[in-house]
């Protein structure tokens, strides 16, 4: 047949987690925790299910779930969204960054990314008959050069994607930022899609710069969040989008006739959950960190130099002491030879940087898990 | 914003079934079951989580669903498809219809759909920058007219989409109209996108003519199925592609970034159900012929008029001896004044034909639901 996504293969993760499978390897490669879904969290779907909610969800996502949101967003970022003109939930953080793109971005458009950045960004802008125009963050600090960004925005551009916490790096956006990227947008028609599934993964107090607390940005964003990340159940595939009543308009007309509506007993369990638990997101934060730091002092052990890692649950590590294969076959001699899984940064990127030598680990794990891995890469 | 869907409104399901909670009504509109899930299906998913299956399942579907279909697919159809290659889990049949558009149809092509038919497949055509051209079936009967899909077949077609048991009217393809589509399709490069959702729900001994039947079109088709309706389960949206491995593989380039991999503990689930309770889609024609039967004799003490059906959980009815009303305003009328939600056929056409009185109720329903939603009809 013909081939509409030519350059699409199989996602890394994908890649590496058979890998990791096939070899024994401890897999620290994809992102995913090894530790349990909250117990409340798994009652409240089973009692959701009992309760009788199996028939399709409303098309937007459940008006308690939808709340929820809304609560939770004027809690932790001093901003109410309509529960029902600009909140629709989703099938995963994914189905909201596809669907948004679709909503807006038409044929001949640019959608400007900033590299490295997650896979799904550039098959879904494709698939829109869009181009992806790719500007390199910084390659020490992975901090936007903004001066770039402005220089890449064209009479074309429809989209400017960003990611804070970022995936991988960790690095986090500022409040500074998100002025420059005020004052960038201000006089386009540039749309912002704001992916901020790591919202609650932040470190040593700093302050998650949501677009959710800049009006001027929020009035032409996406914000995308997921739970999968915030309540250890990426496999549950439960996701939003937020945004201003028009474009959550155009954003739903996509949704309605991509997947219609979402698992309905999981948008009850994460509606209750939300509500009567709230601690539970307010500890993330602190729960991660020690698992964090506790990684990172035992990978001053190893011949790895671990990178600052301000938010999320990625460790970049310098492997260039180890190594001198690029990053791909690193990862894949760490896993095979070494019995660590590891993500190669260079998927990330259209044009990975000239012998940068780098690589991701997920401490979203046990500390077990985290020890079979260390054990293994003091040994490189 | 600029609008990329011009046309999309909110969908009459949604419409109607608001409608019907507003005022009360009896809601025979909207297509889901009001009864419970099999209770074996629900502890098989509570064991899942329990059990630890709660992040990402592989972005095919986990292998035991896989396996599951694929045995069950030769069970049924005498055909086994490659579970590996072959076959795709997808959040709901939705999505599959979705991905597989967009998987080949591009820019300037032509899909031709057959009318009535359902509401998604144009969206997504469109979203695709394509075009639906529409062939009408026949209005007494619902069959092709396959001269006509003939003559709309050009260089740009791209595909054909065929739905049997029909969605509204739940006519079925006959053997012989599968040899006649072979016929028409066999010099040229169009694929078939045929979408089985009701395919375990069929009457009088009738054999539901699936796709996976006839090598020389299964080999140029995607076959969409879902268990929502065979399980009771419409907000459970899980579904699956069968197609062969080319197209399967252009399928999940886009299934892989647009929600990347469906509910995990759900894939579980059935995969058990599928393989240790066959009897339950074994017996789901007989369970809905009842149910069916006895909705059409109580039909008959009301002045509906209800049409043959042969497969499906819907039932048209004609209205001409009640009402001059179009189909849009009766059952608007039927919901507000008489308190019973039906959906009408209108929608489901680009052009309805002129002076056409039917209106779809669903019977997928309660004794209890559908001797109320009687006793109102027979007070028209
Ligand atoms: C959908 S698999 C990828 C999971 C993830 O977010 C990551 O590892 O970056
Ligand atoms: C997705 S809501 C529509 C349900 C349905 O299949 C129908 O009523 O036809």
């Amino acid at each position: 047949p013909g081939t509409k996504l030519p350059k699409v293969g199989t996602t890394i993760f994908t890649v590496m987690s058979q890998l990791a499978a096939e070899h024994g390897a401890v897999n620290l490669g994809q992102g995913f925790p090894d530790f349990p879904v909250p117990g409340r969290l798994v009652d409240a779907l089973d009692g959701a299910m009992r309760g009788g909610h199996n028939q399709y969800a409303p098309m937007t996502g459940i008006p308690a779930l939808r709340n929820a949101i809304a609560t939770k967003s004027e809690r932790v970022y001093g901003h109410r969204p309509d529960a029902d003109a600009e909140i629709t939930v989703t099938s995963g953080a994914t189905e909201a960054i596809f669907n948004a793109i679709h909503a807006v971005v038409r044929a001949g458009d640019e959608v400007v990314v900033l590299d490295p950045c997650y896979d799904c960004y550039e098959p879904a802008i494709d698939l829109a008959g869009a181009r992806a125009v790719h500007v390199p963050l910084d390659p020490a600090t992975f901090a936007p050069d903004w001066q770039r960004v402005r220089d890449a925005i064209t009479p074309r551009t429809r989209m400017l994607m960003i990611n804070s916490p970022h995936n991988p790096s960790g690095a986090m956006l500022s409040a500074r930022d998100m002025a420059t990227l005020a004052d960038i947008l201000r006089e386009t028609g540039v749309f912002l899609l704001s992916d901020e599934v790591y919202e609650h993964i932040v470190f040593d107090g700093a302050r998650h710069e949501s677009v959710l607390r800049h009006p001027e940005l929020r009035e032409r964003a996406f914000v995308v969040s997921s739970f999968g990340k915030t309540y250890h159940c990426t496999g549950w595939k439960v996701g939003y989008c937020i945004a201003p009543p028009a474009l959550s308009a155009e954003f739903r007309k996509v949704h309605q006739y991509n997947v219609f509506c979402t698992f309905a007993p999981a948008q009850h369990a994460f509606a209750a959950m939300l509500d009567e638990a709230p601690g539970h997101y307010e500890q993330l934060g602190a729960f991660y960190q020690a698992k964090r730091d506790r990684f990172r002092t035992q990978l001053l052990g190893t011949r790895l130099q671990p990178l600052p890692v301000p938010g999320g649950y990625f460790q970049l590590v310098d492997y260039s002491a180890v190594s001198d294969l690029d990053d791909a076959a690193f990862c894949r001699w760490l896993t095979i030879e070494k019995g660590v899984a590891a993500i190669p940064l260079s998927p990330f990127y259209e044009t990975p940087p000239q012998g940068q030598r780098l690589a991701r680990l997920c401490f979203a794990k046990n500390e077990a898990t985290l020890d079979a891995a260390i054990e293994r890469l003091a040994k490189l």
